[in-house]
């Protein structure tokens, strides 16, 4: 068979899009990477702990449902753990929503610019997505409220991406009384944020939380994400998910990670230390850079091309991100690293600007 | 918003569909489970080391593609790296096999009985599901070879659960020749079979084995599964899956598992000898066990009710599959567990048989 008739085989959708590119994973090599908002910091030693522990029983299944984890986690937030469904990572939680909400030819709409995958899962499911720009300070514009029949699932990444900027209590609380459909607020990065949106389920049961440990839990490598919504929602969503999607090491992890919520404060504190000091120093770089809620700081220029600073800073050792939003802007997004990494890409950054 | 209110945002397919529910897995107590296929020994040592370094860097993302797990399984295997795609267990690769290949209302073909999980991965797609009952040996029957333009997916579990027989490659290879879609050997069981179907892919592209490391690794807890394909269907698939489907933990703990062949082989024949063992003994107590290539045993009986001897087993604490398949008959599926465990189930059901 040639590559063609191999290709007409799969779905038409699935032959014809394109894939999502995560930032890049080198495996090796000492680079510094501040691309992918990882935490520079390692996880509670209680992780590990409880990681070896759980190696002593590998030839059995999981519990599906997590119930040690959803139990923590329900403590930790104040929810029932009925309202609570783990997932192999917060992508597996948006596959899993996107699977359940959004048909053949239905509607799924995300603000611009925002988490690239968001499109992807639209995609999958042979779905229309709908890119709404942001007002011009990443708040929600008039047309993002606008309710419509096909209409089937809103993301809302809160704190955004790539801008780490944080939409108010009311703005959401209006969308989901405005549109008939369940509106996700992925909070991937709310733990460096000062406020979320876990209590506003109960005044609108068509809010659906997603979160993940990859970030302020320094748990990218375990994949485990979860989310927090009416009970009568995550029964169903069982229903699409895989039986055993988080496994024994994961579920161990996860419970010891969030079960250790000194550890959480200590390291969140000082990641926002750090992203202070950065954004004054970018700013004084000359970028424009706006107020993060992130691990991350989005920068912008308008005076010179952006891309050859990402290109330089890669070739001396330090990957950070270049995205391009077209009609919107590019920019660099920049994770918050630690204080020696940021140091380092500020002196490499200062040189490249001064030549 | 009522129950009602909230079912109605669901696609109508997710609303109506019955949930997959897996055996039973109690997370305490000490029940001999003999229902979910799992092995008696654990995995090899080396799984444990390798995992207890990789908690060195959990802060960080996994290789999204696993590529020391697809090179030392290509190296086992004797098949190119690129034809081999990981998943979070073989239910993964399954879940990420039908969204590639089966859109709203195309058919999935599937026989009966068989792995009951199809069915559900084809109602989530919105596919119809054509289920073929086997001939009475549990070979393929004539329809099952039917070309039908709207047929996109052929699975085919080899050896089959829950009968624990296996199909010859020549059937195999007149069935991807005879249709046009992929045909899926779903081969979760086959390290206990003396062949598998590798070598086929090489004849006829459209053939595609799926794997887990679940069964005769001895891993069921770690959710590790592979894919083995034509390079180029494997990269369109990597479109469809999660981008960090596989965790740090499970694809270090994998790729030392398959690795370690010694071990593998020592556990498959101290199971293939339990096995051989407990035929014997469950037909001696008068019930019809047809030969299994698998780690389990098919086990059924015309003269008694079967259902109240699963029930009475679990009363004892031990865990067995009672599975009734309208239309072709119910059985009893039971583990080839260790020797101890097997004969603990046979004196309990040698005394509910007398009684």
């Amino acid at each position: 068979m040639t590559n063609d008739s191999i290709q007409k085989l799969f779905r038409s959708e699935i032959a014809s899009m394109s894939p999502y590119t995560p930032g890049e994973q080198p495996q090796t090599g000492k680079a510094i990477k501040l691309n992918t908002n990882e935490n520079p910091y390692p996880p509670s030693p209680r992780v590990i702990d409880a990681i070896h522990q759980a190696t002593s029983k590998l030839e059995r299944y999981p519990d599906p449902l997590g119930t040690s984890f959803r139990r923590a986690a329900g403590d930790v937030l104040g929810v029932d753990p009925e309202m609570i469904l783990c997932g192999n990572g917060s992508d597996d939680c948006l596959t899993v929503l996107t699977r359940a909400f959004v048909g053949d030819g239905q509607k799924l709409r995300l603000p611009y610019p925002s988490y690239i995958l968001y499109r992807t899962l639209a995609e999958l499911q042979s779905a229309q997505f709908e890119e709404v720009a942001f007002d011009k300070n990443f708040g929600l514009s008039e047309r993002f409220y606008g309710n419509d029949e096909s209409l089937k699932l809103i993301y809302l990444p809160n704190p955004n991406s790539p801008s780490g900027t944080l939409l108010d209590h009311d703005s959401i609380l209006r969308l989901a009384d405005s549109v008939d459909c369940p509106v996700v607020v992925d909070e991937a990065y709310v733990d460096f944020a000062p406020t979320n949106c876990i209590s506003l389920i109960q005044q609108n049961p068509k809010i659906i939380i997603t979160r993940t440990l990859s970030k302020s839990y320094a748990l990218a490598g375990l994949r485990f994400g979860y989310l927090v919504a009416h009970p009568e929602i995550v029964q169903t969503l069982r229903k699409v998910k895989d039986s055993y999607n988080t496994d024994m090491l994961s579920l161990a992890g996860a419970t010891a990670a969030i079960s250790d919520q000194a550890w959480l404060e200590n390291n969140v504190a000082r990641i926002i230390a750090t992203r202070s000091r950065m954004l004054l120093a970018l700013r004084n770089l000359g970028f424009d850079v706006i107020e993060s809620h992130a691990n991350f700081l989005w920068c912008t220029r308008t005076d010179r091309p952006l891309k050859p600073l990402y290109e330089s800073l890669k070739k001396n050792g330090i990957l950070i991100r270049y995205m391009n939003y077209p009609g919107w802007s590019d920019g660099l997004r920049i994770s918050v690293g630690s204080d020696e990494q940021i140091d380092a890409m500020l002196v490499v950054l200062r040189d490249l600007l001064a030549s």
